[in-house]
């Protein structure tokens, strides 16, 4: 299924004077303030979020999963997918592979594809956290951190696979996310365990073409439940240090233990030089993987007035690779997807409100009320009007949640691909 | 040093306008959407918080605290101070008062000034986690819960005291915070603990007045570090239920373990008609004590989305006892509590515009989605013109913060009383 | 597979001096002090904790599963591996049956089958937290408490067969885990959720034989997200409360917040007669499942220390159903079993080792220090020995995880049934 | 009040039968297992632990301290309590004072009676997280990272001033903790906070004399609710490693968020060459400070396991400063130090008994139970006697709890020092 400009321009009609009057005042208000409005709108059109090839299903946990209908069954209709959510909301002009659920059969059929729904190859990302089938080794007790060299090897090769794949369709980054660590004391040296993952690492950083940046990321337990070899922060930091200078580290939001102040993380990672990827989701608990900003709009709130600051002042830093990293077990994906979107835009403009130079006197004059009261200024303000004005500018939609029901897209994909189809992935 | 009504009214003139405008937009909008404007507002204006005794001062850690110019040295200026807070928000219109910090040593003349203030004898508060100075007995091994019958008798009569205290000001709660614990394991009988607990509550209990309430706080920790008595909202209401009718549990929102679900814990002790009081606050690690919805105004929101519910639904409950519980490190503290009471009614104002019909319709067809969104739609919202016309109807400042600044009264306090005063409390 | 004594015994045979020895050394210590070590040792082997059905295959987690070798892949087979264990440990003398997973196809054959091996029928399990093929109604959004009425009915016929089915084995009680929350704020009305899942409690509790008990287990989070309709001790009480004196509360000591006071909870429950079950894992972050003992042994041991207490103190609760909740992800599922079945009996074994008269003393006199070297004398006492004891008196083995392995039991297990079957569970 | 060897040895002779046959029994069966019973007892009485000047007073809480009596008031009388806990558990031969509440009035007389004692002068503590009377600038808004350069530089020569008091002294460390971080979202700008805090450091470096070490402390909060600019081990390590090759790494058991893996950090910085010091305590919800082992005596054990590890294998890491970092709010001090020092001996006894070759034969075959069961059978083991005859060998008591109390210590130093003393510290 493909949705159209017309579609989405007709169905926008409904609302067009309702937002042309809520925009005029808003923008009103914030030019008085001495923003750009403009500059804003085009700042959040030009921001686009990768989608994970293993989002477009439902997701579920160790309990189980409740199934959904008309997932895609291949990697043609996840792209599909994200077309239908890039139309709609002119944010997910991305796809991140995640390799080996989603290898192209067809390099160029999938690149054209993708090119004609404005979807670009973000990061690959690679898996030894499952065994494949067939696989010579298993990845039970860890793969690159393995005492064993024939596991670490089959694992490197894997990622240098990986790589090879990315190439082809125009990919700039590699994803490791290293699930390796322990579930009992004892079970692992950790030191050892860390110097393997370090040599690991930088033999598949010897195969990352020029161009290509390699993203660590981090993460303080499962499906390891006493030790994670690539715990927090600094232990990726550090890995990428060992590893040259287009190693970065990748900040994943559920990836953190319990009142973790991640935007000061980010802010350090900048500072360095050193901040790669992001991975946006939302939790209570741990890594729930929910929906951008259902919890704690706040806090992300303040980790893009991190990124925001960032982007402005650290130059050392590569772009990001932004990517929604959530799990679908009760919503309809795209619906999810959808939300996720809303509310990284909402918290990326909210946070370019922010008077910088205002905030920074305040801090120098250690007016701490104030600092807070220019914060809330910005992130009490209703910016909808904004992300509106954005997406109608890019050919989206005012209300893309609206306009995906009203255009029945879950009806038409289940008419297409049948009821009980599943997609690959977790 | 006393605000009136003519200061505040020149204050508010320059941004009147700009007010007005704010306003009309955001009631059509409202209007447009089926909501009520004047009923909200109504309820702002009659939502009214109480500020404790305690929390004029700088408050500090058990690393020290850093002193705080012009603070109130007598009860008198207390309530001064809770004058001019309640003149510029026309939300403080209560005191909460501690004992021993502050006993009245003429009760008739602090009846007069909190009168002439419009500020009202909120609940009282006992303090059995200190020794007073001539005590006969150590609170250093709990007090309610202490095994031995002496302490337990005068930590009893003290709150029998402090009802008499509030009896003659017109409160009509005691609150009840026990701090009583354990540091190590051993150290206590938990049985033991909880079975004097709760006879001594039924002693207090007894000398309640017939139109008393008694608030049992709950605390999982500090100032004891293994142990609380009353360690969650299950042993506190067990307590209250133990006492009878006019015994409740009390919230305060820093009270709790990481990631727990308050919201959840307020709408079900709102079912079994058992809240009655909640401190609002708000927190990162523990109980911080800072400014309300400084941290997580979502989750605010999210609890008054159920208060509302209940006070709609859940007609067996009293009206609550609201009362601001932070401690004020950093910023001058009438400014912090000034924050704090905006945080407040923007969550209020907010859970206001939920429509409920809306809400239950779609948990019925479970359309979680359409759930979040409606939640989203009003928490996204700009509700300021709505407090703002609320204080304005009520003669308070269209920007308590400005006006406060602008009227120069930290200044004035300082002339008045003094730089290096210190209030009683922590 | 099955264990005879003679096997076990020619084992033992090799340590039998060393444990004389120790046992006569630790014995003659513990004698002077005043302790009678023979009632210690009977009430050892008087403990016994049920295996539950679906713990004796590999577990995983939903990143997936990393096979193992042998498994059991009928409920035969089940109770064989069972067999091995308790001819072993001696403490393993039930099954605690999951249904549907283990319906049995020939109940009598079943029956004489676990006689044989003097393994009990102890509580059985429901599932409504899985759709099984073929069924109505779905409990994607829940179901005891969810909104639509067919959807209860289901699950409480479902539990009703339950009964049923422990009913024809000799199982006297029913445990109640109930999944049903939220993932999202606004998904569910709490209050609504809560008196759902309470009239769905009460409409089983009336198919409850009269000779069973019902146990309502509570968990704060996972499969949902967000919030659980029985999240705490607090509302698995009133819900337990509502049905009548045969409901309890089940504790799993994996399923509480960070940091909690459990054995507080345990206590208290034990005061008002309410502690009916209890699952035993470890865990360092989450429910981790993690073999008993393995991370926080120290809680444990201060867990028992309240469980000895109550069973000495308070006997208006019921014999307690214990079962083990551990998921094996990288171990031998039996020998994680045989572990943590170990640790069990040490725990218990030095809780039985604390002088309460001396403790109670010492908290009488507030003598702090005291009490914390009360309990540490008790829990820094090797007690292998006297779990060794236990095991020989009763026919076990000396060492079970050595024996385990001395008689290639895994090996046996995977000649007879072929590596890759696979055991029902999660 | 200074105790002699007479009166310790004529203490010991009622438990020396006991103990011999006790340390026999163990060391027959250690040393069966292949341990070196000798070696392993010379490293207990080669372990020496320092006593903070600011731990032998009365600890309290921000809601109040409750007193005790007999209390040092004078650096003299501080050294003299540590000459008590020495003379008895021979195990803290060390002092860390925290300036300026200790800074000596003559130095040549503390030396003296320092050394009489046989007390080294371990790392010296500067303090910028409190205002001193008459201080120029405030710590208010920070020390190091303040915006304001008179603020740095006040508190950069407080720290030069403490290096040379140390200096005197025979000191070889400066510890620095800071406080320094933020309340609320905003009030401070991350990235600057960073870098001034660096670049103080590299200030204070350059005074550090050639053979001196400087520990740099993190903690993730408390005084600062919001943000603490060295948060965690990474950020600690960046800043060590901006200074150069004499800053370390200082690593405090209590700070930490909630569920830290604190032995993998341990090991990490051992293996990079930068674990410099430890402050020990034990915990359940926060920095609590509370006795050593007293709630997580495993986990204390695993920390060991890396530090004996790193002891053997890291020759990049210096002597570690050892110290006990902990409050007494309901304990006498000098006792609560006694049961640090005795949970620390034995959690290094114990990691001692653990037989590293078969650990690493272990991970390496991935026998996880079999990595589990020699941790166990390590930390199973009732080390006492080893610990008992440690302290024999080099003149302590058998049991200096009992030493203590029987001996009168606290008794005696009431009536030499009064009741009502209060010694400085928090």
């Amino acid at each position: 299924m493909k949705l159209n400009k017309t579609q989405i321009h007709d169905i926008n009609q409904k609302d067009l004077k309702s937002h042309e009057s809520d925009f005029n005042y808003l923008s009103d208000k914030l030019t008085n303030k001495g923003l750009d409005v403009n500059s804003i709108v085009s700042k959040l059109k030009d921001f686009q979020v990768a989608i994970p090839s293993w989002a477009l299903g439902a997701g579920g946990t160790r309990f189980g999963r409740f199934s959904f209908y008309g997932e895609p069954s291949s990697l043609e209709q996840k792209i599909d997918d994200i077309g239908v959510i890039h139309a709609l909301t002119q944010t997910a002009g991305a796809v991140s592979l995640h390799i080996p659920w989603d290898i192209p059969s067809d390099y160029n059929a999938i690149k054209e594809k993708a090119d004609a729904l404005n979807i670009k190859f973000d990061a690959v990302n690679s898996n030894t956290f499952q065994d494949q089938k067939g696989a010579q080794e298993t990845y039970k007790y860890g793969s690159l951190s393995n005492t064993s060299k024939a596991v670490r090897e089959q694992a490197i090769q894997h990622n240098l696979d990986v790589i090879n794949i990315g190439n082809k369709l125009g990919s700039k980054a590699l994803t490791v996310w290293l699930a390796d660590g322990s579930c009992f004391p004892g079970q692992n040296n950790f030191q050892t365990a860390f110097q393997n993952t370090q040599d690991s690492l930088i033999d598949i950083y010897k195969g990352l073409p020029d161009d290509w940046k390699m993203l660590v990321e981090y993460k303080p337990y499962e499906p390891n439940f006493y030790s994670t070899v690539i715990q927090d922060w600094g232990a990726s930091l550090m890995l990428a240090n060992g590893c040259g200078d287009k190693a970065y580290t990748l900040v994943d939001l559920g990836h953190h233990l319990p009142n973790s102040n991640i935007e000061q993380i980010v802010s350090i990672l900048q500072l360095k030089g050193k901040l790669g990827g992001f991975h946006f989701n939302d939790s209570k608990y741990g890594d729930d993987d929910l929906t951008v900003g259902s919890i704690k709009p706040y806090a992300l709130f303040l980790i893009f007035n991190e990124l925001v600051y960032g982007m402005e002042n650290n130059p050392q830093n590569p772009d990001l690779a932004w990517m929604i990293d959530a799990s679908h077990n009760v919503k309809d994906p795209l619906e999810d997807l959808i939300q996720s979107l809303e509310a990284i835009q909402e918290a990326y403009a909210k946070a370019l409100l922010i008077n910088q130079a205002d905030l920074k006197a305040a801090q120098l004059h250690h007016d701490v009320v104030k600092c807070q009261e220019i914060l809330q200024d910005a992130y009490r303000t209703d910016v909808r009007a904004l992300l509106q004005q954005a997406r109608l500018d890019a050919g989206g939609a005012l209300s893309p949640i609206n306009a995906y029901r009203n255009l029945n897209v879950r009806n038409e994909l289940i008419t297409e691909r049948g009821k009980n189809t599943v997609a690959t992935g977790l």
